[in-house]
């Protein structure tokens, strides 16, 4: 997985935040450059609300270079265009290569800037690629923290794609057909008792839809049950204990 | 593109941090149900850093039902497993489904909890659909306000994706909350009267129960009609011509 490299962060909240959440999507090493307010701090522990006991790694390095030394490819995040001819990713493509570079044992990180400026046109050079995020040009600025979020997530998420999408929750079955035509042949019946089928014509096409639209939803038997009471309740039958 | 509604955001900062977000990848409706401190606020507009300004319209609300009085399709933003029969989706699947829905011109929106302790089981129930963020399993707690930029981000990139041509099937509308809420209600009425509810323990649980298993099959309008009119059958009222 990919390193994290915060240059310069002025503010211990934010190196604590983006530890949560690199360590919430299963980042775990993280490099400070230089950090303005020291390391560690109070403000970063309190936002990590855990993250450095048990997940995330943080060494500390005087300078980018020496950050950077044992990398096989470096990406620096910039918000505006640099004057250098370096290819420049969204955060999808960059994932998606570093993915592929971790299937052949590349090491990788990701700069991040500090609060006020981001990265200096030094820092950028020390990287190969760039990332820039894919904001809303009329509202562009993300936080140092959010911006560790969205590349963390993104590494997550890609690395992640083959985990089933859908699981249900709720432990009961879901009804047979038999429980269920049970019930919607019921209700058939007590809706002619109540003469609902006005029109003989639509009779068919009105009780298709009536199941269709019971059906469609994977009732559990728990489910067909409690339509069965409610059936019973609604046209006044008494309640079994 | 969907609304972002928070239900009883505790901190200003958080409220702001969410219309920040949610202006980097350029949502724009923000609905607030009883937000603590008040609305506005300085905290908010503090940390919104200007989002409030041109981009992100917010209202506030007394409740959640009248805040999702309008949409089509409602999804809850839930940490912990419920124990509802509702669809679970993973952020990437919830806005793949968000935009097949916006291209039916169906109305969506998301909602989060508190930041304390997130939503409750009766503000889950209102929802359709619900999203669960694959967090690490050790570290799974996210802040209010990166949950509404990551959901922000996914939208913006899969919507500036060249997805493929989707022709949703079927013409009817999709009924709205207030219709089908309307239908829900009138129910819960009905089975009080005819004493269905006899534990009162079991109500609140059971009352759930209902509304998630008819809610979950995203009923049209006209099959909320069949099913006001059902029930006026069953409990012996005059059928309206």
């Amino acid at each position: 997985m990919p390193d994290i490299i915060l240059v310069k962060p002025q503010m211990g909240e934010n190196i604590g935040a983006a530890a949560r959440a690199m360590a919430n999507f299963g980042l775990t090493n993280l490099k400070l450059v230089a950090p303005r307010d020291g390391w560690p701090s109070d403000s970063a522990t309190a936002n990590a609300v855990g993250a450095f006991e048990d997940i995330v790694n943080v060494e500390v390095f005087n300078s980018v270079k020496d950050a950077v030394a044992l990398y096989h490819c470096v990406y620096a995040t910039t918000a505006r265009p640099r004057d250098m001819r370096k290819q420049v990713f969204t955060p999808v493509d960059a994932v998606g290569n570093i993915i592929e570079q971790q299937s052949s044992h590349q090491n990788t990180a990701i700069l991040f800037g500090g609060e006020r400026a981001g990265l200096d046109n030094d820092d950028v050079a020390l990287a190969q690629n760039i990332i820039t995020f894919p904001t809303n040009p009329d509202f562009s600025s993300l936080n140092l923290a959010q911006s560790v979020l969205l590349l963390s997530y993104e590494y997550h998420r890609q690395n992640n794609q083959n985990l089933a999408a859908f699981v249900p929750t709720g432990k009961s079955d879901i009804a047979t057909q038999e429980e269920l035509n049970e019930f919607l042949d019921r209700l058939e019946t007590e809706l002619d008792k109540k003469k609902f089928f006005r029109n003989n014509d639509m009779r068919p096409t009105m009780i298709r839809n009536i199941r269709a639209m019971i059906s469609r939803s994977d009732l559990t038997n728990q489910e067909v049950k409690t339509f069965q009471g409610m059936l019973s309740a609604l046209i006044g039958n008494k309640i079994q204990k």
